[in-house]
């Protein structure tokens, strides 16, 4: 039987890849407080926003800001998503720990969202890898590669497809590779099979697991992913966002479900899951109307975790 | 890495687990044709009910008329719950081929919903055992072991408990036993541990998996579950029931998202999951109000697992 990592890190992604599908644009000031509190609850790395142009993304045209008011935040690793060397100036500019290139592995999705090929995207992070070491910055550069597990316009995504593109990533200067189940094709079998070899191929630069809630499965490719040694993980309180050519299917691995997965495995990953409940009932009032998702929140916490907690903390 | 089963058994359990907490009571002919449509979706194992008083149950009156229906269906395994020697004598009449009877680890949690300490349930199966034998019915005899991994009412719940209630069960002539998480405290490390050593202890004999989902995690469970070499899992269209102590939290394992994950782990079930989702729509109509669970039912399957589906279909 693999042995489990003791811990584990839940990477915060609702404010980019969750409000990105939500139309009603949150106040830049709502948007601090979510990351004020999700820092308070425990959370020690969170997505911001995208550096894309504003005109097409209103949403989130305020990343810069929220980057500022991120990094104030002592120990708190803030990155962004980038589409480009443009996108990537800007990550730089402000200060972000990290930016993510996306690329997608199905050729077909990549040019219909990206309107690129997999290679020119590769193309393009060694531009931004060389503007990054002129620059000075000491922004990381992560390759995601979605659609790894398949895809709603081309259907199958072969597996040594996505390996050649994470390698071409890594040769290209990318500092981290992560893969992505952009469409909610991923299950466990083919998790523990597609990661065991990317670990082989990237070693501690496979950074980030990340995986789509679209048919109730999200929660089980994590666990299939954490017996290969992944330790990151992408997660969107309260699942918002997901697969945007699936109107109303489930969203994104919820943090708090994940966060409780992890807690009952007794894999450390800081969050205090009950301050994170309290937060998505905030964040549920502010996004009144939209489609959320998870189970824990109906629930709750079992009463005999929440005084198992209780006493750990009054151990420390 | 553990290996995979190459077959597995998803056994439905909506007509009882499911409807037990639904108040509305389904008419007979409905169950019959959701028992069929089953059957014709290849599902080859189904609980059609339970053998309790019907002023307590009314929606579950109508057993002994579903296992004589049942039966007629050729090759389909009918079983049905019972909670004493009265409702088991009730089950050799009615020619099923399983009889559960439920045990509860939590002495609370068995005292308060049971009437009985697990010894006295055990003390039962012993009765049943020995009416089964002089009756000569064929009828086999499954203890089911609950709140096996909390509950609500004690909280934790020793593993050894558990364990050795396993171990008394068979000793008192269970021909199977099984785990079931009532109340949703598992996660799929508790799962693989617990599981594991059940299998040591009961051998074949270890004969399913019940989960909950009411906190997410009834498909992680599952997976953990098959890496311990369990193969068969109750499971409920559109995860009906679940946990009548947590209103609104979501239901058991969902019947199709399970086949889903199970097909894309190449591991045989014989369930055509596209009919199954059929049937899902006609229970959602006869159940309107009620509230319903799983997450395939909104995404479908993705196109290319059904044309991958297709094209297997062609070649048998």
């Amino acid at each position: 039987m693999p042995v489990f990592p003791t811990e584990a890190v839940i990477r915060e992604v609702g404010l980019r890849d969750g409000l990105q599908s939500i139309r009603q644009v949150l106040p830049t000031s709502r948007k601090r407080e979510w990351i004020g509190d999700a820092y308070a609850a425990g959370q020690r790395e969170i997505e911001v926003g995208s550096f894309v142009p504003a005109r097409l993304l209103p949403q989130l045209a305020d990343t810069a800001e929220l980057v500022a008011f991120a990094k104030t935040l002592p120990g708190l690793f803030v990155s962004v998503l980038v589409p480009n060397l443009k996108g990537a100036e800007r990550a730089f500019e402000s200060g972000a720990d990290l930016l993510l290139v996306p690329l997608s592995a199905s050729h077909a999705h990549s040019l219909a969202n990206l309107r690129k090929t997999p290679d020119e995207v590769v193309a393009e992070v060694a531009r931004i890898r060389a503007a990054r070491d002129a620059s000075g910055a000491k922004t990381l550069i992560e390759g995601g590669i979605g659609t790894a597990f398949g895809c709603t316009i081309q259907g199958r995504v072969d597996r040594t497809e996505v390996l050649r593109c994470m390698q071409a990533l890594l040769d290209a200067g990318a500092d981290r590779v992560s893969i992505a189940d952009t469409v909610g094709h991923a299950g466990p079998r083919a998790v523990r099979d597609l990661f065991d070899e990317a670990r082989r191929i990237a070693g501690e630069r496979f950074w980030c697991g990340h995986f789509h809630d679209t048919r109730g499965l999200a929660l089980a490719n994590v666990y299939a992913a954490l017996e290969t040694g992944v330790t990151r993980f992408d997660a969107t309180l309260a699942g918002i966002g997901g697969c945007p050519h699936a109107p109303g299917a489930s969203g994104n691995a919820a943090s708090e479900d994940l966060a409780f997965m992890l807690a009952g495995m007794d894999i450390e990953t800081g969050v205090d899951i009950a301050a994170l409940l309290r937060l998505r009932e905030k964040v549920a009032r502010w996004l009144e109307g939209e489609t959320l998702h998870g189970a824990l929140w109906r629930a709750g916490l079992p009463e005999s975790f929440a005084r198992h907690a209780a006493s750990a903390a009054l151990t420390v």
